[in-house]
């Protein structure tokens, strides 16, 4: 199986001015073809870097892919670097020169003689056709190996690599296919999901299964390597199964899709709708709701009740409730659900009050403290929880639990 | 001058479905107290890989920085491979075992056995506190080289840098100092401002100004490089008052400042305060507010009438309004707005209906369109805007749009 490396040039990217998008975006479309991504470089626009690093990635993969580095300035080497990692010299390519006058002559210009560098390849290399700037690619190719070049610009690299780089690479793909799954587990931590999913977790297996975390969400990785389409298809399927039965109960959906959208999902299936009534979470939970297209089909409305006032007047909670338990209570959450569901007229709603900190909390009812109450015509529930993190984690943390809560009601009231 | 190199660590970095943000903050980071970034690795869950990218780094540069690789699963290397590199053994640390063990009691949990081998460090080297999460930092120093390890989970990586790395590493930064001045910028795009800065912007200038643009906002970067504090500062003192002659008007806040948090300060400081009435950005702008701690003193209240029933229900905008003139227009913008303010019994407030898309759209109000509309005593200001970009470019413009106009209200009303 061919291995890819890929390596990112320009100062920018070392300043923190610029967060590198290619290299995830060019990982998905390698893994696709059956080529895995077995390192990233991420270099400045030095060329005893850049050629150290070529020389490092050429023993780790067979295919190195650039990107950067190809503009008309002094400080655009890699042309540079792949001829003194090839030990060939530039030579002038009549066909880039061409395409270059073109790009200019189209848009009424004459060509800046700085940019004839651009028309400059490593001897032996092939040059790429850029439909969208100025900087052709290079791709050179010899007993299996690949080095193939593309511009920074995202937009540039993205049609470079459709138009140019795929057909040629597909027929050295060769044999292996990769297929990959995610499953997205919601109410239990990574460390626990993984004790139940035992050796299935183990690193020489095929699926190979990884857990990542982020803020109250566990994402399961199924990466399936075979011979042809359908048996890595057919294995991606076997482990889904199988984590289905292990950990079903966590899973709330897969690949691209979010708790929001799957809850939404859940509730335009059912012909259900919901509204929401915020405190703490000030209305994330119905951002989160309506980030998803087509939300208007099954949410109808929500209260942010920042103010103790505005529980009252808006969703009519008692005065007496606020005094006797306080406005972060389980009492409170259960009014603004009920108040919620009542007013808006819908099927489902959620209520949510606590303290997302970094003030506001006390020994009693400390940072954290959130109470999230969902209402339907079979009931309330409601729940206490104790979520750790910044007041960002805490707020998202209790949105989350929100859309959970209504997505298992809607399943099983 | 020390120079540091950034490792990434995961699986999920280098199959596509991540993109790495960690190292161009580190960047910023490091740059900012005077440490150039040499280079960056992004490695998979593999400790051949792993220790030969640290081997190299170890060639390269003074200050090895790691993320990732630290949770409690088989595919958790990286305190593995520090332990190889440096060829030590890797010890149990009674300080990481009782953070791991309060982490889980806090929780009214019982620590998972699987999680205690993130209480191993390799000997000689220190733990890091991870205030939101499970995972220990590592940090080690010897004769001035430095390798230091956190979470990948971005949050957990900047609370551990901020509060653990940055004090240690400061010691040793020595030599130059690099100061940084970020300016934020809204109502004008990077070409009209780039435009107005002419040969501020050239590359060989000291200090650099750089630009960077995200959804509807400019950031202005200024890079001071001097030999000590005192130079740096003024010099970045006296390119803030240049910009802010040239583009003075556009510029709303600095450094780590939000536009809701600007807003938001404007708002506390005239001891007023705000409610939102919102439709297509369905929360967003009440989200925006609540993220800011604090934010309940001058935010009230906010209402998401994604339906129209709820428009008419809640705040009373006349159904004919709606008839006659759609949803999505400058009346019920501004009904909505005045509603708003008069109900919530706030000084100002903001109403915004439109089209986020991507359905919904019509040749006489297409996607993009929002209107905007900002309520005082002193009169309603509205604005018919025609955003580009995709639903969440949208909503996020539009959000912007109505902080803004709060805000100018504010300080010119």
């Amino acid at each position: 199986m061919k291995k890819a490396c890929i390596v990112s040039i320009g100062n920018e990217l070392l300043s923190g001015t610029i967060v590198d998008t290619n290299t995830a975006w060019l990982c998905t479309k390698l893994m696709a073809m059956g080529i895995p991504v077995v390192a990233g470089y991420t270099l400045p626009d030095e060329i005893e870097h850049i050629t150290r690093a070529l020389k490092l990635a050429a023993k780790e993969a067979d295919i190195i892919v650039i990107t950067g580095g190809l503009g008309p300035t002094d400080d655009d080497l890699t042309r540079q670097a792949i001829a003194e990692v090839l030990v060939v010299k530039l030579v002038l390519v009549p066909e880039a020169v061409e395409e270059l006058r073109r790009f200019f002559s189209d848009r009424g210009l004459t060509m800046p003689q700085r940019n004839m560098i651009q028309a400059y390849m490593p001897a032996g290399a092939q040059m790429l056709h850029n439909s969208l700037g100025t900087a052709p690619g290079v791709w050179w190719h010899e007993e299996g190996k690949v080095i193939v070049s593309m511009p920074g610009v995202p937009s540039e690299m993205m049609a470079m690599f459709e138009d140019s780089v795929k057909p040629r690479l597909k027929p050295l793909a060769g044999g292996q296919v990769i297929r990959t799954k995610r499953l997205h587990c919601f109410g239990a931590g990574e460390s626990a999901i993984a004790e139940k999913l035992g050796d299935m977790m183990s690193r020489d297996r095929n699926p190979l299964i990884n857990t990542t975390a982020s803020v109250g969400l566990v994402t399961l990785y199924i990466v399936a390597m075979a011979t042809d389409e359908k048996s890595a298809d057919a294995m991606v399927e076997a482990d889904d199964k199988m984590l289905h039965n292990l950990v079903g109960e966590y899973i709330y959906g897969r690949d691209g899709q979010t708790l929001a959208e799957v809850t939404g999902q859940t509730l335009a299936r059912a012909g259900k709708t919901m509204a929401v009534a915020e405190s703490c979470t000030g209305g994330l939970l119905a951002k989160m709701l309506t980030d998803v297209a087509g939300s208007s089909s099954y949410f109808m409305q929500g209260w942010v009740t920042y103010s103790n006032e505005s529980k009252v007047r808006e969703l009519c909670v008692p005065p007496e409730l606020i005094e006797q338990h306080g406005a972060v209570s389980r009492q409170v959450a259960e009014a603004m659900a009920k108040a919620a569901r009542k007013r808006a007229g819908t099927d489902f709603s959620v209520g949510i009050t606590g303290i997302a900190g970094p003030d506001g909390g006390t020994a009693e009812r400390p940072v954290g403290l959130v109470y999230i109450s969902a209402d339907s015509a079979e009931g309330t529930q409601t729940r206490e929880c104790r979520f750790m993190g910044n007041r960002e984690a805490v707020r998202l943390r209790a949105a989350l639990t929100g859309l959970d809560m209504v997505r298992r009601k809607v399943r099983f009231d």
